[in-house]
């Protein structure tokens, strides 16, 4: 392919992109493909000769969009939002489309130091500590990570490898093995399941703590793990707390944690994925109280934030706990030439030009669009809420950010009947959840593209599925039986409160 | 920004990437800028109104530009080949566009089967196993992963759980932190770094064994090595073998090596993160003998395959075993609806809908055109190797697929020399290595634009060099003493063969 026909096939693109996103409302959001479908309609072989790029695009449309879930059309509330922008998508171009990738500065400097300027500007509008900026004079800095789940990943090791540092410190007739086998961490029950998943990856178990009513991890839960923990000879090395928990968006008490953490020495890592977004707004700065005593923090504009995945955003107090566990000793060059090297806190070695994107979203959109959009979103959810409220055949249970919470009266019969019918009829993509042992509808305002006569249609396809439900259920009960191998498509076949931990895992990106 | 707005973005950003490819080839390959230049080209903090996209492209030419190293030059001749390709372009901006992103099957069935087919595709123009495959009727499988560090990883994560599943299967009185202390892998001297990094980041002690004088592991030097620490109680658990080192591009002996992991019990897992794509040619699949020891295999279509970062292919015999280490318990279904379920064998718990450039890629090739890149590759390096050996003043050290590494006869000084001499004059991008003790120009063919008269250019541009070495050796040795602050900005300041590992580091993408 010359760069005349990459011309043409790029433009062509864009077009489909623009198309696209100009008809997106008029489909279902979710597909009504078999398992398997995609097997037939394409060859079980890649082809000898290359095809013309114009054989392309029409096979998108013919395998591709039957089978595709609409993660931004704007009857889309599963999950949490997945960025999509246009400056957001313009910046991925550029970036592939450069191909320029990273290790150290030498490797490549406007790679390296446009993500370390961008890292400040989105510290600066979140309203995060100066101690977390590159651009402090102390050893704190920020980089871009894949994922919270890698982020999480990277802030359990450095935790655990400080821990083992200082109790080796204290303890010199102790080897590194025999302090690492008592390491345990800790986060809530309701904190998303890749935290779980992180502890398994780095040999840390980790206690899986109950929370208030109102799905909170508190202080005096924290210490009385700890207390049983440390009785029994174990090392508390690192804390995992929620900044927005992915069932009910709940807040974890950071500073009640956070004084235990300092305390007892340990590392605390905040996972603020969704909700970290939110912070560009003033209005909601109180949800850092506590953030003195954080070592990490993540989140990922690649959520809320409007810029394409992948883009997770990771701070640390002192990036020296994170080189110490990630940088290798023949790696130490005597002076680098640039710092800081933000290539040691990571997991892979090199890097993608992502902070091009990320450059792109902040200035286009600036912090009054950034802001605009989230006050945005919040006022959907907030009309949304006032809509469930006036109708007193539902129950409101949560109400945080852009995710609302609420059930049918009675038990959970009704409600089950209500997720299965609305998987079944494909208008709208809404995920359950277990919330104080009662199944919920859990709706979120995900997609930019959603407004007021989108909340209106969700609302309206809810009511009018009751509404027959309830007729139905008044005139002939066996009636409303549902075919089961139809409804488990939409992943809301039964669940029990245990099947939470399911759930948390489609919901983090 | 609106949709006809982004109509107009994109296709400016699709112009500027063709123009861009279409005069790289007049740029210094590296840029000159000083340690910290960007900071004063941007604003301390992000802007408070949205910008038009109008300014933006032009302050990529202002700020980014100057500071970028130009990876796909053809005078690029560092690390390894970065793919990017025009159709691999498009795919990237057509996936993060559509945005749609995918957790399990119900969350997005066409994202999940195209990479289930596309893993397929790829399997067999590479010629690996029936039992790679997705398709087969075993417990085979392959997944895009981000980075070979990140296949790494999970292949000795994957080793790790089964080897302690295996021990305690026969040992009931042990627990499974005891079988953890005693682990440890093996990997040679010459394996990529991000092999130690993922010993690390697992808790498991690597060995770096020595190689044969071709820089190959061979099976005597494992064998020996695991007797040694099975004699002190430990248990042996993972090999990490090398198809393509990344000094060398030296070969494993992986039939020797294979047997051994078979009779010890042992994971094994291949790194072919570059010279993989070589396999698309019958004529290399020589490269696999002992592929059927292999519990997991990684390349990176994102090097040599033309497919744009990021894009690790990663294949294994039995997902059982990476699911055992990954997939969390209560995740566990009844019954999935598709199999395989490809999001159990990654770190993350999402995915970019990155089959999509992979099927982009691999249809506008073609077998044969993907057949035909290599192949020109490997040829310009023969070429080189040729005009190499026809001077005497060097000595051809390795030739293998699109590395060569050469040097000046005698000691060290003239070859470093030379080095730094490239890199103050920035018209080459070149690594140094040590092979044997001895310091080598590390010269690989990278950028797919590279022709032979590129080769010519960098062959000139060294000889030109060499000729003024020797000139002014003759006439005033003190006056080629060069700044060492401006040589060490290539990365080339003086090297000891410990220092291969710092190398190893920007060696891998």
């Amino acid at each position: 392919m010359d760069t005349q026909q990459f011309r043409e096939f790029g433009k062509a693109a864009v077009d489909y992109i623009a198309d696209y996103f100009e008809t997106i409302r008029d489909r279902n959001v979710l597909p009504s493909v078999e398992p398997g479908y995609l097997k037939n309609e394409i060859p079980e072989i890649a082809p000898v000769s290359g095809e013309p790029w114009q054989k392309i695009l029409p096979d998108v449309d013919r395998v591709v969009l039957p089978g595709l879930t609409h993660w931004h059309s704007p009857h889309f509330h599963a999950y949490f939002p997945t960025a999509n922008s246009f400056p957001g998508v313009v910046g991925e171009l550029f970036l592939s489309g450069l191909g320029s990738v990273s290790t150290d500065w030498q490797s490549n400097p406007a790679c390296v130091e446009l993500e370390v300027r961008m890292m400040d500007w989105l510290a600066k509008m979140l309203g995060l500590p100066e101690h977390f900026l590159n651009e402090s004079e102390g050893p704190g800095g920020g980089v871009i990570q894949n994922a919270a789940s890698e982020s999480t990943l990277v802030g359990l090791l450095s935790g655990k490898q400080r821990t083992v540092r200082n109790v080796l410190e204290m303890n010199q007739n102790l080897t590194s093995e025999e302090v690492k086998e008592k390491l345990v961490a800790y986060t809530s029950k309701e904190s998303n399941s890749s935290v779980e998943k992180a502890s398994l990856l780095a040999s840390v178990p980790m206690r899986l703590l109950p929370t208030d009513s109102d799905c909170r991890l508190r202080g005096d839960v924290l210490q009385e793990a700890i207390k049983k923990d440390k009785a029994e000879g174990l090392i508390p090395c690192c804390v995992v707390a929620s900044l927005g928990t992915t069932g009910t968006c709940a807040f974890d008490d950071l500073e009640e944690i956070g004084r235990i953490c300092r305390k007892e020495k340990m590392w605390l890592h905040v996972d603020a994925a969704y909700a970290g977004a939110a912070l560009v707004c003033p209005e909601y700065r109180y949800l850092l109280n506590g953030i003195e005593y954080v070592d990490s923090f993540n989140f990922n504009p690649h959520k809320w934030f409007l810029t394409n995945s992948d883009c997770s955003a990771m701070w640390f107090k002192n990036t020296k706990d994170a080189e110490a566990a990630f940088k290798l000793k023949a790696t130490i060059p005597s002076q680098p030439l640039f710092e800081p090297e933000i290539q040691h806190w990571q997991i892979p070695t090199t890097r993608r030009f992502r902070a091009l994107k990320l450059w792109f979203v902040m200035r286009i959109y600036g912090v009054e669009g950034i802001q605009k959009h989230i006050r945005h979103q919040v006022s959907l959810a907030k009309y949304l809420e006032k809509l469930v409220r006036k109708d007193d055949r539902f129950e409101l249970l949560i109400s945080s950010l852009g995710v609302v919470g609420f059930r049918l009266e009675g038990d959970d019969t009704l409600t089950q009947k209500l997720l299965d019918k609305i998987a079944e009829r494909k208008n709208l993509f809404i995920m359950p959840y277990y919330y104080q042992n009662k199944l919920m509808v859990r709706f979120v305002v995900c997609s930019r593209l959603t407004e007021v006569i989108d909340i209106d249609y969700a609302w309206n396809e809810i009511k009018s599925i009751v509404d027959d439900l309830e007729k139905n259920s008044k005139q002939e009960d066996e009636k409303t039986a549902i075919d089961s191998s139809i409804l488990s498509r939409g992943a809301l076949n039964s669940l029990t409160p245990d099947l939470n931990d399911k759930l948390n895992l489609g919901l983090f990106l």
